[in-house]
């Protein structure tokens, strides 16, 4: 009997923190917080937890963080989304993407995904019958091609992957990219699903510009983010999903049969932390700014071409300048040798360009982006 | 477009819990318990959620959590399973069954399920591209009809899916039942999922044959257990899969595109759980034979006849006596009219058989028991 995805092993992310571990490595690669939760997050799942709400959540999520997460919208887009009927509460923005993939994915469709593309993408089409269609981008700029979408479009075009800001370019679209994607999704009849779940870490003031902020992309869209993201607790699991009502009606029937509800006293804790402290949302762009600008800064003198990072807590690397290897030799190199872990960027394509470039994380201590700069610019 | 699963909408148990919170009746249909997780977990949670153990967790789960329940499988069914390799943590046993039924089910394949059978199993199948062939069983026995099952199985038959203690119907498969499932998979080169969630319930010392325990049903089989059933803390969805490493491998790629990993405190709680209070899982079965009985005595009155729970924390009515309505309408008359909710069986039948049964959760503390049982002996 054969593999449903032969072609797949462990992930990336496994892999990468899994050497960090072995070699003792600064673990710049898999993207999570070294910094803690905030406080009140963190009282608020041990308080429900000790009042005894341990049992179920309804299957779409508590009503009261629907609430909050349609107010949240209500606040960023300035649009009016119906919490009951659009916003469900997933184990995770994995989880919601594959839902919804499977939500809409007949056997035969394609999908467009643009690479480097997050690495749940392409399995998770492939898992629902379905087969992914590549877009390339390309450094140093990562931009989309919309001639080559366009060309891409076939009968069997069911729906196009959208990720901004974007994991792991660093790069987000502009409103020209969503000018193109609306003609061809309106002329296509084509559904979008939209990974923003760096929606609140968005640089210089480049705004993000979401679907949810166009009713017509949004009557056509799954809309995904994230809290692990935004309340540096990734290992939560906690994300949301919001679409029109008849699209969340078929993302609902799959998530009841996934993971059916997501852990109850995280779910009441976020509903504090959303009503309770707004001002940690908005100040986590100005937040990772200086983060992204201590790497930026401590890698100056290093060898490697910086290359620009609008939003997420990821940096690209250019470094050809520095070896010939390949990305995910030069990555086991720098891992084994040097003592930071990152990312080849390789491993988000399908067929890669022979770019040199990696991915660092910066979601971490000053102290420990400027070890790892030190240690990259000894190179 | 249409619709992945057409022919399915809410699942049941969101259904009648809604009716029953509408209605303000005592609900004991969906399944979960009434009194709270054990103090030892919920410390455990805020512990290690306030030392800041919030990040992700590897995607097969923490090595002390993996060891941990091998060393519970090994203490229950005198076996030793390799945890590194074979032990997966999952976000609910829920993401279990599905992830096992997407790493095993090709295109066509044919997946034998027993009616009635938990909801979960036949869109999962039917999502991996695969057909569920079902077998009844039926009141008040609940029996497998063996010589059926061997002629249902053809060339496409993948896998047969095993449940017990069994939900809905509270029966326990038994040796005979073993050899017959052996001999077919052996003849055939057939897969087994089993579903073990009501491991540590049953009752009267009736045992629980766990799949784990022969050699030969193990080395191809997923079997697949609930912390949420054991630990008092549905909520929590977290559950596990044990399968031979090829299986594993197979089911860990398909995993960690789905949740990827499970709530961080959550794991390191259940390991202090498991490690230092193993007497909370001895005491489970007599704890819910307790409720049966109190259940079961309040009920004596009544005009239901009652049938046998082996295991679960269900328990099955047969209303033949009371009403001629079929058993949905007669569930949506008992929450609004009685005050009671529970769970009409032909829900989890392809063809339902006409019995007039319906399914409470004792699970509750012994005055709600009662308190259902008086109204319910009013009819
Ligand atoms: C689920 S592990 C991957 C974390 C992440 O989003 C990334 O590093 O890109
Ligand atoms: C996931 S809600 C269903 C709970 C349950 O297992 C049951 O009531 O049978």
């Amino acid at each position: 009997h054969s593999s449903k995805l032969p072609h797949l092993g462990t992930s990336i992310f496994t892999y990468m923190s899994g050497l960090a571990n072995q070699y003792n490595a600064i673990n710049l690669s898999q993207g999570f917080p070294e910094f803690d939760a905030p406080k009140l997050l963190k009282q608020g799942l041990a308080k429900y937890c000790d009042q005894g709400f341990n049992q179920y959540a309804p299957s779409s999520g508590l009503a009261p963080l629907q609430t909050q997460i349609a107010s949240l919208i209500g606040r960023k887009y300035g649009v009016d989304v119906n919490s009951k009927d659009t916003v469900t509460v997933t184990s995770g923005a994995t989880e919601a993407l594959f839902v919804a993939i499977q939500a809409i994915t007949h056997l035969g469709d394609e999908i467009i995904i643009f690479d480097p593309a997050y690495d749940s993408y392409k399995p998770a089409i492939e898992l629902a019958g379905g087969r992914a269609v590549h877009i390339p981008m390309q450094a140093p700029d990562y931009a989309i091609n919309w001639p080559l979408v366009a060309a891409a479009i076939t009968d069997k075009t069911r729906a196009i992957i959208i990720n901004t800001p974007h994991n792991p370019s660093a790069k987000t679209l502009k409103q020209a990219d969503f000018d193109e994607l609306k003609a061809l999704v309106i002329e296509h009849d084509l559904l979008i699903i939209s990974d923003e779940v760096y929606e609140h870490i968005t640089f210089e003031g480049t705004p993000h510009i979401s679907v949810l902020s166009d009713a017509e992309l949004f009557s056509r869209a799954f809309v995904i983010s994230s809290f692990g993201k935004t309340f540096h607790c990734t290992g939560w699991k906690m994300g949301y999903c919001v679409a029109p009502e008849t699209l969340t009606q078929e993302f609902r029937k799959i998530h009841q049969y996934i993971t059916f509800s997501s852990f109850t006293p995280a779910q009441l804790a976020l509903t504090d932390m959303l009503a309770e402290e707004p001002e940690h949302i908005t100040a986590l762009a100005p937040f990772y700014q200086h983060k992204r600008d201590v790497l930026v800064n401590a890698l100056q003198n290093s060898r490697f071409t910086i290359l620009p990072s609008e939003g997420t807590y990821f940096l690209l690397l250019d470094y050809s300048e520095i070896s010939g290897l390949d990305d995910m030799s030069f990555c086991e190199y720098l891992v084994k040798e040097i003592g930071v872990a990152a990312i080849p960027l390789s491993v988000f394509y399908q067929t890669a360009p022979g770019d040199r470039v990696i991915r660092l994380c910066f979601a971490k201590e000053d102290r420990t982006l400027i070890q790892a700069a030190e240690k990259l610019s000894a190179l």
